[in-house]
């Protein structure tokens, strides 16, 4: 699997999902097209998914929030007849490579987070309306809804035969909703996750699997009605009009380097490196949220997040040879903080708040990436406001003090806004500023007085804000020895450790997915009763069995 | 290795450990033998370690609390020159089987918690005087003590190379005390990682690695005064007069089953499963503290908790093809109910302290235990209090409904105590009852009403305390229904199932390491860049550093 994957897509392009718009209402269904796999060698029977399939939804999801702010209730359904979705591709997870099921994991999991997040960030509430069978992965998208509907006939049932019948754990999230978001005894979910053909009926109210079951005759109306009572509900304003997300800018260099209009991807394959510059702002902030409406997709904090989240996406399916990725920036730390500025004033538009939601989400993704992060503070750059996360979002950060010989930008500095304060909270629900100071709390609130202040490199460093400030004679050396000795270490232990270091203080259910249960899964995912030759993901279909090696470890 | 490993030892067997008791202080020294490893193969050179020398520290740590009550502050010291300890053996670890290396890691973890939390239930204090060289497993012992004194020479740092050496993880909850015990900042976290040699002096102080240095010359006297404020400054009372801790009445049969006074293991290894019966008190609880004092280990309490714990080790380490365990009970459980109400009643006394606390442990590892658990409920059994935890410890429970044919047994019931409230809190920090259930905390409320009513089946179901209630008709097929499909289960599977199922509700240190940290680092376990030919840890002291496989996943 060495194609290159592009993580871009638009609804002219969709194979596998459709929506239906109808006022506030959308109705969003998925009718996998089985020859349109994004690799040969399997069939996308039964609604089951690949990689492919979920970039779409990520798509739509994301386009639902920007394309049609006048949604407020999305229902999730199939497009085929007894069948929900039957969950990933099994000969597809069966004959993918061990980084390719990983990182698959992972975005799939984020598509999930971001539609769960819809109804709190967007004011859009997700309903699973499950017709026909709905197992592993299907009942992990359905979990993954603010709630979940079931048609009571003899057929349709809630499932996740993932242990039974493929030696492997669900891997979106479903054992952890299972536990903590819908609270299931823990008895009975081990029932549930024991039985292959699921669970049906009352029986799946009562075990809190499902919110509301109807009988099939009656099942499309009782959504209806649903959908209705919640987009009557809604706290949403009525009759946004959004705006259109259009295509990026993207070139692809020969060397695998990649060109945005705000965002410069330069691949070192050789050194295991890649550089992220990202520019500041050419022009002064919109004036007003008016502006920034007519401005949509080209609007600079849109279009950054946009590009950077692209880029980053592309990294990890597509050049997963690079262990370290550095960030730079470089522009005028003003304007970004008067970029953002306008969007903090101005929450409560609709545009502004699903812009700052956005760089939430891509500041997620960031912290989530597997490899090492450093951010690069030099001279002429920009770290304010949602940049500025990125240094705390990173593993480390070195920043250049004091001037530097033939080199007339302005010297490097950090800039504090509100925005780092609590706009984009990190998966542990705490502000990067927060984890990053979890032993001193008072540090935080202290820095609060430094909000607005280009702050230069030896108060930057006494601050903690960043780890090393190195002077012109240093700098070199300095940066060239950590490249170099990151590049000396095992990938495996550096995603482990960074996985561990990352997110110190609370877990939250994300959390939880990404670092308890992917862990276990991965560790499954390694072992030959799941992936051997005689394993249950190799055999499945074949009619036989997985031949297990008994023992525990 | 096959050797049956023996968690049972005393200090006229030591090899690896000694103590100097000195009134309210302790001084725990580490003097490993380096020919006294459990396995041929190695020598454990520099007060490196492996599973025995772990078997004895956590020997030496059991018998403080009850045979050393007087004792308010142990402080853990190197019997050697120029080094503390130099972590786990790595040649230990380079020939080991990935569960041997699952399990050792395992049982280290829960011997480092059991001196951890010393402070909190038996006011005993740790304190880390660490001279010479800590490295990886050595700072983990420091880190899990209650406070680390380094000396300030010019050689002696504290360490976690494991990464950059051995292209591992810290395998005893190392990054998780750093990030969230001592909240390092975790970009000088991830320095402190990746610098072979440590971080020593001043700088170890800053970075929150240790809590105090003092110069060479001035070191023991330094820590003799800190040990002596601590004794002072402790609410524990003086003068205690401890218990011995007798050999267990054990023996093993041809089979494998083990046989206690008051807990027989049936070994079924064709199927699979290993069936404990726990028996319940043979006459009145002792009349007082006194008695129970005179009672010592023999009391019941006290002898069912050591039995059941060594039960559980010996199975975790020995019998690694049984895949299941179940768990009965057979006597009064009004009996049991009286010798654990003299412990409620009297927590306040040091021994009655104790017993209940090491229960709380005992608990705990059962909860940890990677096998399938069943508590079998069958008439004549005794859950009730302490008994009646391991219900909700299990995976399910199965529990015989109304009379059997021929079996004149008192009919089966489940009876609530008041420890059941509160006592015997998991890793979560929750009780069994508020994990189970999570979702309806009104329903562990209403629960304290039925306290010390013996509980029928389907009262006992209706209630949410067992999982199923089955007939004479029905049981028997039910029985070996489930035992038959959960034999049929991928090992792994499990295994990855039961560690997210079993721990809903909040995280702690505790549950994190045992979850995230662990499921990592089985993961990495596994990699070829550590275990392969080329790995890391073959490579280790040969002179070649590991070759790796550069991507990341």
């Amino acid at each position: 699997m060495t194609k290159v994957i592009d993580f871009q897509t638009d609804p002219s392009k969709y194979r596998h999902w459709r929506v239906d718009y109808d006022g506030e209402v959308a109705n969003l269904y998925m009718d996998v097209d089985e020859n349109g796999g994004l690799f040969d060698g399997y069939q996308l029977k039964l609604n089951s998914y690949d990689l492919g399939v979920d970039i779409e939804l990520a798509d739509v999801v994301q386009r639902m929030r920007f394309e049609h702010p006048e949604v407020k209730v999305v229902v999730m359904r199939s497009g085929k007849d007894n069948v929900f979705c039957a969950g990933a591709n099994i000969r597809m997870l069966g004959g993918a490579s061990h980084a390719h099921k990983v990182n698959f994991c992972k975005f799939t999991n984020e598509t999930r987070n971001t539609f769960e997040a819809a109804e709190e960030d967007s004011g859009q509430k997700y309903i699973a309306a499950v017709k026909g069978a709905c197992a592993g992965g299907g009942y992990e998208l359905a979990l993954a809804c603010n709630y979940i509907m079931l048609t009571n006939d003899s057929t349709s049932s809630v499932a996740l035969p993932e242990v039974p019948l493929l030696a492997v754990l669900p891997g979106t999230g479903g054992l952890t909703r299972v536990t903590d978001k819908r609270k299931v005894r823990r008895d009975l979910a081990d029932v549930f996750c024991s039985v292959e053909e699921g669970v049906k009926g009352q029986r799946a109210v009562d075990w809190d699997l499902v919110d509301e079951i109807a009988p099939n005759s009656k099942f499309d109306d009782a959504v209806a009605a649903r959908a209705a009572e919640f987009a009557a509900a809604s706290a949403k304003p009525s009759g946004l009009t959004g705006i259109e997300l259009t295509p990026l800018d993207r070139t692809f260099a020969d060397n695998g380097s990649v060109s945005y209009s705000l965002v410069e991807v330069e691949i070192d394959r050789e050194g295991g490196k890649a550089t992220i510059t990202l520019s500041g702002p050419e022009g002064d902030a919109p004036a007003s949220t008016d502006e920034l409406q007519a401005q949509g997709a080209d609007s600079y904090m849109l279009k950054l997040a946009r590009e950077l989240d692209d880029a980053i996406l592309h990294l990890r399916l597509n050049e997963r040879q690079i262990g370290l990725v550095a960030f730079r920036t470089q522009g005028d730390p003003e304007l970004v903080a008067a970029h953002e500025q306008l969007l903090l004033d101005n929450a409560d538009h609709w545009l502004a708040n699903e812009i700052l939601k956005y760089w939430k989400r891509v500041l997620k993704r960031v912290d989530m990436t597997s490899r090492s992060l450093v951010a690069m503070v030099e001279h002429g750059s920009c770290y304010a406001g949602m940049l500025a996360e990125l240094l705390w979002s990173c593993d480390r950060s070195y920043m250049m003090l004091e001037e530097f010989d033939g080199d007339n930008r302005p010297l490097a500095t950090v800039t504090l806004t509100n925005s780092n304060f609590g706009t984009y909270p990190m998966g542990n629900d705490l502000t990067r500023l927060q984890t990053r100071f979890l032993g001193a709390p008072e540090a935080v609130e202290a820095l609060k007085d430094k909000i607005g202040e280009p702050l230069e490199a030896d108060e930057a460093e006494k601050l903690g804000l960043i780890t090393y400030a190195f002077d012109d004679i240093d700098w070199e050396d300095e940066v060239r020895i950590f490249l170099e000795e990151r590049a000396s270490f095992s990938p495996d232990a550096m995603t482990g450790m960074e996985a561990n270091l990352r997110f110190a203080g609370p877990e939250t259910m994300e959390t939880r997915i990404f670092g308890r249960l992917t862990a276990w899964q991965n560790w499954i995912f390694q072992r030959p009763n799941a992936v051997g030759e005689a394993g249950a993901l190799q055999r499945y279909g074949s009619g036989q069995r997985g031949e297990y090696n008994m023992e525990r470890v």
